[in-house]
């Protein structure tokens, strides 16, 4: 595959879908949809020998589950790309406007980024899921999903190909690698890719960091915390605490370390003891947790490590400025939690601690997409640039200045023939 | 100097920073101004050092005349403080709400990025604007200014520090590098750095980005563009060329190619090269153009060429298509502006140019921070993520997401218990 050629198709394609309507990118979507219902039994498939070849390669069953993708997963996806259809047009909504002098109008107008590269994981889902979000924002997208789930994957773009580009999207604005060779020619191609987003583990992130001038936006571990406050309610901290660690283990917003305030450690670790041993929750802990429950000596490793699994640390601290100061040293940026009744410290915990997601009596399984009601994700950035958290259309967009004048020359203005007014307007692009 | 504890030491200042209230942000920047011109009479001798030394270095008189420092530059950063002072509290606006559940409330809070590192040039009251940014912004900075102004730099450095630690800022929160070695070294810290922002050659800025692994924002050529549609007013046309061009060269907003419609050419080119002739500017044109008015041939390389200079190149184009594949080709993504009276050309022209600034009947001079009533810059960036186009205030925020619940769980809805509402709010986080 000549992956030139592809990114420059791309590059191509990548100015008219920046043109489309809001119509006519809906009605693709809806196109995708039916397609995908009109070939389910092509793509299920393809989807049966990608299950087939990895049982005989050993994939490891959580894995050969992702990898699974039928009846069921098929109406989901359906149903999400309804539900995206449902959102408000992302492109060319004005940001804010300003009246620079008379008749010289400035707009903050949205706009696709242009052409972006997403390396993902096994679930074939997630080639739907990030190709519409694409499509919805105005993005050209090269896909490089996991090799174990290539036939599905193969299906699924030429179906989506297909029936966008009979709804009137250019050729090219979808293309799929198949090989790491082609990730690495991609990895290339800054003057046509705009944006590279790799889902995967850490070391591979930073691999994408180092061997690419695109920019990157990925996220590195979720190092996610439960901070039990010497004012909280502590039936309410123990179902947050197992919430977040025991929901679903294998994923970045399980919390990994619980703090706890000395002041009611004494009170509140032996329940919590109680529900993890239910769970089979190895725990590790430092002295002062070893003088109340038996735990595992934890180390200064423990603080920094993303188990993804029913293994959790925990420390007893002195009080909100210790948890502080403990989640912004060994914390990944991604999802920390207070449980408390005093607002104070809440407001105190969620402005200092130096995370995406900052919660407040809340688990910290809840960041995500889908649940903040972004309809879908591409991922969830622990970056402060560009985008932070769960990254949804929003995350997918850029924008440009739009300077609508009458003639004016800046030469007026250096001269003090004429001066700014500088003046917020409320008008619309569309207004003009 | 030990760069690892300077960065450290910011990393550490830059948590408290997030927290400081606008009144204390503000009064910071109200003692900075005092204690400039409290100090005048120090700063500007240390220039006269700066600019002895370069004058007998053989220092560029334009590099001299940008590295001069005296009372009136002095008086025009202590304005640009106070407007700084007059624009509103960037850190904490509530930028969208959202009722997950009842009692569930999710907010997207406006927050400082943390560490930037900022490499400029000669310029000493860069020094003062982009500090002063970073304030306002809530961020800690690191500074790196041209060898050229180092004494200056220093003796500024020191009455900002001064003078804003004095008024409860956190110490480390600004520091001066002071070598070549020192940014190198500040290069490696991606722990504790978020972003660099360096100001000057395309090379330097590609170095820099080849070289880190903290994000740049930077930007590349400014290779701008005016287009004159054969539904041109050909005397505005004129008016915004030759001040596009001319008004200051050497500045990356100033026009380098000029694209004519062929339909206008022969009645627009005599006129526009006589206005051009009288500010001695030189001129590249195509085939077509020489056919028109007396040029030197212009090959492929000057579409290419940012001049920064009194030299200009002209190629005639078919109608507003062409003009626009030729600026997404050649062009720097920086300000491209059409000279038209026809609005669907306009738009077609702003919707499809793939450029931070696209503007319509106006000179390509316009596209600055200041003119743009931002206050101040740091830099225009070319760059489609994060921040695009000229870059004030609102570049230097991320956000983080506030979810504000009542002990909710993530198992409650996985087993259906309970329901996401997804209901948009106008709640503002003072409101919780």
């Amino acid at each position: 595959m000549d992956i030139r050629q592809l990114c420059e198709n791309a590059g191509e394609a990548s100015v008219k879908m920046a043109a489309l309507s809001g119509e006519v990118k809906n009605n693709a979507l809806l196109k995708i949809s039916e397609a995908l219902l009109a070939n389910s039994k092509r793509i299920i498939e393809a989807n049966q020998h990608d299950l087939e070849r990895s049982e005989k390669d050993n994939l490891a069953s959580p894995l050969l589950k992702r990898l699974k993708f039928d009846e069921k997963k098929l109406n989901d996806v359906v149903e999400g790309i309804k539900s995206l259809m449902s959102l408000e047009e992302p492109v060319g909504k004005t940001l804010f406007s300003n009246m620079l002098d008379d008749d010289l109008e400035l707009f903050k107008v949205t706009c696709p980024i242009g052409v972006i590269g997403i390396i993902f994981e096994s679930r074939p889902d997630a080639l739907v899921q990030i190709s519409t979000l694409c499509l919805k924002s105005g993005n050209c997208v090269l896909l490089k999903g996991g090799s174990e789930a290539k036939e599905t994957n193969r299906v699924l773009t030429d179906v989506i190909e297909e029936a966008t580009v009979a709804a009137g999207l250019p050729k090219g604005w979808i293309s799929l690698l198949e090989s790491r060779d082609d990730v690495s020619e991609m990895l290339k191609m800054d003057e046509y890719i705009d944006l590279v987003i790799p889902r995967g583990s850490n070391e591979f992130v930073r691999y994408i960091m180092d061997n690419s001038r695109i920019p990157v936006m990925g996220h590195a571990d979720g190092i996610c915390h439960v901070y039990v406050d010497s004012g909280a309610d502590l039936e309410m901290a123990k179902k947050i605490t197992v919430d977040s660690k025991t929901q679903y283990v294998a994923v970045c917003n399980a919390t990994e370390t619980l703090l706890v305030d000395s002041a009611v450690a004494k009170e509140f670790l032996p329940g919590l003891k109680a529900e993890l041993d239910k769970k089979n929750v190895e725990i590790f802990g430092d002295e002062e947790t070893a003088k109340i429950i038996e735990v595992k000596p934890a180390s200064d490793k423990d603080w920094a490590t993303e188990y993804l699994d029913y293994i959790i640390s925990i420390k007893i601290v002195s009080g909100v400025d210790e948890a502080i100061k403990h989640i912004n040293t060994y914390g990944s940026g991604h999802t920390d939690s207070i449980v408390t009744k005093d607002k104070t410290t809440a407001v105190k915990f969620m402005n200092l601690v130096d995370s995406g997601n900052v919660f407040w009596n809340a688990s910290t399984r809840f960041s995500d997409g889908f649940k903040y009601g972004f309809g879908a994700e591409v991922g969830i950035s622990t970056s402060k640039l560009h985008a932070r958290g769960p990254v949804g259309l929003d995350g997918l967009l850029s924008y440009k200045y739009m300077l609508i004048g009458k003639g004016q020359i800046v030469d007026d203005y250096a001269t003090n023939k004429r001066q700014f007014k500088h003046v917020k307007m409320n008008k619309q692009i569309e207004e003009i």
